[in-house]
């Protein structure tokens, strides 16, 4: 199969570009002493973890149970759920553990370490911590740390395995210093309180940290012992637009067909719409807002020739129709009907999210590999 | 399976809701005296849209090969494929035809009736036309109308089945009296077009409108042969919000979980994020905007005693975490970890394509029937 002949709208890879950005994301962590337990919430693939975790210890970490059960098929064993567990959860996390996974389960919920505690089953706990993000995790200097701590420790059946954090608010910064603050931030309180923990006569072995800007820009992890980026493999319009990447780092795009010329308004329709590329407007909130995604050539995955680079962009989106504009007048001749473009997303999660499989290319037409993707819950 | 049993997150569809809202779109229709070929892009479900064509002619619409190829094996083969084809598509067109279905393509490209005529296998092509919404379609009154359906008379393998508009500009109506202003404009650029073609000679049996709110809201649909709406099926708080249907007709929700508290900040966390939800934001245009969706009652689908109607609602989201505000305190002791909820999507073509079957319920909390959807491409 080659990118001439796939149905599109359709999800494409490109294998070289992918590797670049893995073998960069290595390298930092190699300087930092830190290995990676990436996560494959964006990834979705098993073929793209292989990747990943290659020259780190093997573990990964997930979004969902269902993506668990995914990767231990398929030999991740070592898995780390990294949104807070349930109480209705437990059953289903302690039978993937019958199955062999060590899976890692977080709390910041002293209830639900309750339950943990009085579930029956041996299960391994992170407790989740707040480091700025505002969404899960208890505060690394409060009270309610070693309650957690102490109530999970106390828990036969229970392995009190560290603590987790996530610095969701590095999304919010716009330059490499500041994420540089934040990923001290996120080191600094995710250290805080293991070293709280272990005052208090807790085991805290885990330190884990992790987000694609702050892992990019950390100056130092001391005391972090695994790091958990995921979005880094892949990049996308709205790394790019924070600095993190570079455009052409992005490996991930939707190949689309211009179904429509409207050439009165300087308007091209293709057929990936809000299904296709998902209705993620992250770049809106950034200097260069890219739409719904930039439009580049189908085959190279770069600005079309002629055209200034973010020319070209999805303005409008309706279920299965692109609409794209452009700052300058475009070519019809260069797009008839059938022409095929690709278009950079502006959050590869959700652009993912909206296929069953990647398409992958290695810097050519050809389409060399089909690889699944786990969607769904 | 019952709801308090489902695993989050989880799509969940009212039976009798649904049921009503397409009693009251036949009624609408009889009244009008043109039958639907509903559009089954929201519902992708041969179980949907059995209950939608009852008492109709049969036929449907789709907006994709893949849905036309799944409703033909559940033994819907009067088909329209509603977006315009591209020449690399009409094999697959072609394809489906030979194994029984009755497929309408459309077109509103010279040259891309000229690669219909020029293929050989026999085809039925509408002309698209546009009635306002400046997405797909030739103007009523211009030449273009006229040279394609000379084209595509003139192929003998090919029969010329009418025109077909969608004023997708109804969606920028906030008021009855625009709407029913954009529905005389849909039902009257269509027929203009029709009795253009068939001045000049051209048959031109199909006149196929079609948008749920000009739909709802047409006074008059003389000339019209069929209408297309979809959405009214399920309805949502974008149609509610243009005065389309009430929030108590919304048949689709997302099942979630509480998974956690920040009683300082006066949030909740749920397990229904971006990929459950949706990114859709229409409602942010609209007087009431929704966040990310409304969060209501699990199993009746109404606001939770005591709060506002629309008090609770997602401000935020993240992959796998929805993060819920309200205007006035939360009730924490209400929400534990473990409790559910239901969230009204913005946008039920959304959030519906981020699941792969509906979990049918009737009234109650039992599970009725888990209906799959036909999702990709």
């Amino acid at each position: 199969m080659d990118l001439n002949d796939l149905p599109t709208p359709a999800l494409v890879l490109d294998r070289g570009v992918l590797s670049a950005n893995i073998a960069r994301m290595n390298e930092r962590m190699r300087r930092l002493g830190v290995p990676l337990r990436p996560h494959l919430k964006t990834a979705k693939s098993a073929d793209v973890a292989r990747l990943a975790v290659a020259g780190h210890p093997g573990g990964v970490t997930v979004s969902t149970l269902h993506e668990a059960d995914y990767f231990l098929e398929r030999g991740f064993a070592d898995v780390t759920y990294a949104v807070g567990i349930t109480p209705a959860r437990l059953d289903g996390a302690a039978a993937l553990r019958r199955r062999g996974a060590d899976l890692k389960i977080i709390t910041d919920d002293i209830g639900v370490a309750g339950a943990i505690a009085a579930h029956g089953a041996s299960f391994a706990v992170l407790i989740e911590i707040d480091t700025g993000g505002a969404r899960g995790g208890v505060a690394p200097g409060g009270p309610e740390l070693l309650e957690i701590g102490r109530r999970l420790d106390g828990a036969p059946a229970v392995t009190l395995g560290g603590v987790l954090t996530h610095a969701g608010h590095s999304y919010d910064c716009r330059d490499e210093a500041a994420m540089a603050v934040v990923a001290e931030e996120e080191r600094a309180g995710a250290v805080m309180a293991a070293e709280r923990l272990r005052a208090a006569g807790l085991a805290c072995p885990v330190v884990s940290v992790g987000s694609t800007p702050t892992a990019t820009f950390a100056r130092d992890l001391t005391g972090v012992t695994e790091a958990r980026p995921g979005v880094y493999m892949f990049c996308d319009l709205f790394q790019a637009g924070i600095g993190v990447c570079e455009r052409g780092d992005i490996a991930l795009g939707v190949l689309a067909s211009v179904i429509g010329q409207r050439r009165e308004e300087n308007l091209l329709l293709i057929d990936a719409g809000a299904l296709a590329l998902s209705k993620d407007r992250s770049t809106a909130e950034l200097a260069a807002d890219c739409g719904f995604g930039l439009v580049c050539d189908a085959v190279t995955g770069r600005p079309h020739g002629g055209l200034p680079h973010g020319g070209l962009k999805v303005a409008s989106v309706h279920q299965e129709h692109g609409i794209i504009a452009c700052s300058s007048p475009i070519p019809f001749e260069s797009f008839p009907i059938g022409a095929r473009v690709r278009v950079l997303p502006n959050h590869a999660c959700m652009t993912g999210a909206a296929h069953d499989a990647y398409n992958v290319i290695d810097g050519g037409t050809e389409i060399v590999a089909r690889w699944p993707r786990c969607n769904g819950w």
